[in-house]
């Protein structure tokens, strides 16, 4: 069997805990029955010993896997994996999201994309990677008693993701830790409309309304502060040609979007600019998790 | 001359001074060159002698008209009311578009819908009922430096609105006052997540999703507090076909939106709850302010 699942932007700016995105860049499994427990593992993560022990694909896979299964059935993992660990691209709710899936593929046990988001939720608190991971495209999610509740539209293919992944990580929990308390009116009415308006213009694919609408008050700033070279990233991006520019997740990745003409150019001045980060182009993802027998 | 200009709600819930939509529940205007000012009203506020010595569409439409005109041109106003006055139905904002509107109109010179927004704002410092009283349909707008900013949709001839309209005002600034200075990460987060889905949900029609899209933390309850019996208006109103059921602006009124099958019973049921309150059925509007010569 194999499985594959899309990275994911989250937040988007203003969208804090609610707007996510699918890009094409994936994580793939393949899984065999076997005599005896095996792993192989390629692709980002490979130099860690670590991910091969102490595996969160795999401690998923068999929380489902043995509740379905009184044999002892035994597996090869073989992963190729293509999105960056702990950098805001939603390797953790790719993991969790294709772990669960194919536990319930490999027993042959039907699971619509809702149920799949909603067992995911005991996993990962929040709805905005899972819910792109599953479906692709731009989403728009809230939870409410344990429930996904989400709409999505697909992201034309005039669109790229400029994508600059720093060298290092900034810590999702720490990251979390520096958010002020309180927010003011204010702020929260400066979040509800521009998110609003986000989701308006990624609906109505008015691209040239994201500039303005993906300005954000509740979050990046007190993310960013923690590298603060981001902020550089950031201009950078919307002088030359970025459509939008927001942190991806809690960071410590940038995500840009841009026109299909404007990507290359805009890929080559980040690169010019940030020598140490890592500039990736890719196209979105219309598909989400991808299960083939 | 002739202008007319649609009610409007407000907020829809999570979209607090964000959301809104029109409504065809009209005010009507005549406007002709006479040898001396006259003023005729009709419809709402028609028994209040203050509305023709101090009218605030005349005293807007001269903001602009002296500016224009060096003559001394005096006019017969004739105002045909629908729109009910100081009940969080969009009254003032229909004035001061349809005035700014008609004194550009009566000079021939042209106004864009996002000039005569920005105009209103010196007037109304909210853009959540002033961009669907000039757009009409779903609009979803922010601020920046004076600036409006906003994204549209059109409404179904399928869905209808039932508007309650209770026998008096919550005042807007004694509503205001009533809400808190500051608000959790929870609640902010809550409403960004209800505003996008609801944002979403009139874009892709998924009219499904409204009950679950309109919930809100952040305002309506302690305006409603003041009203107590707009809680079980909402209560009746979900309960017997509403798709939503949001304050309208800072109230009194109790916006509801159901499908056209199921506005005669939900009518009905609100009149036998609520004999005191008046009960309306009407169309959405999408055409917004018109002007005829």
């Amino acid at each position: 069997m194999k499985i594959s699942v899309p990275a994911t932007s989250a937040n988007l700016g203003p969208g804090f805990d609610t707007l996510g995105l699918a890009l094409n860049i994936r994580n793939h499994v393949i899984i065999k029955p076997a005599k005896f427990h095996s792993v192989s593992l390629k692709g980002e993560g490979a130099n860690n010993p670590k991910l091969k022990d102490n595996n969160m694909f795999i401690s998923t896979f068999n929380d489902f896997h043995q509740n379905f299964s009184n044999s002892n059935q035994q597996f090869r993992f073989e992963f190729h994996n293509e999105i960056p660990l702990s950098r805001g691209l939603g390797s953790s709710s790719a993991v969790i999201i294709s772990a669960i899936a194919s536990a319930y593929a490999i027993e042959g046990i039907e699971l619509n994309d809702k149920k799949l988001l909603n067992l995911a939720l005991s996993y990962e608190s929040h709805p905005d990677n899972i819910t792109p991971a599953v479906m692709g495209g731009f989403t728009v999610s809230t939870i409410h008693e344990n429930e996904v509740f989400f709409l999505r539209k697909e992201i034309p293919k005039s669109l790229k993701a400029v994508v600059v992944i720093p060298n290092r990580a900034i810590s999702t929990n720490l990251s979390r830790k520096t958010l002020p308390y309180k927010y003011s009116k204010e702020d929260l009415v400066f979040n509800v409309s521009h998110s609003s308006l986000l989701t308006a213009a990624f609906m109505t694919e008015d691209f040239r309304m994201l500039k303005r609408a993906s300005k954000d008050r509740v979050h990046q700033y007190y993310r960013m502060k923690q590298m603060p070279e981001l902020f550089a990233v950031q201009k950078v991006a919307l002088r030359n040609g970025a459509l939008m520019s927001t942190l991806s997740g809690s960071g410590s990745t940038f995500f840009n979007l841009a026109y299909g003409k404007d990507a290359v150019r805009l890929s080559k001045k980040l690169e010019e600019n940030f020598p140490h980060f890592k500039i990736l182009i890719c196209d979105f993802d219309n598909n989400g998790v991808i299960v083939e027998d």
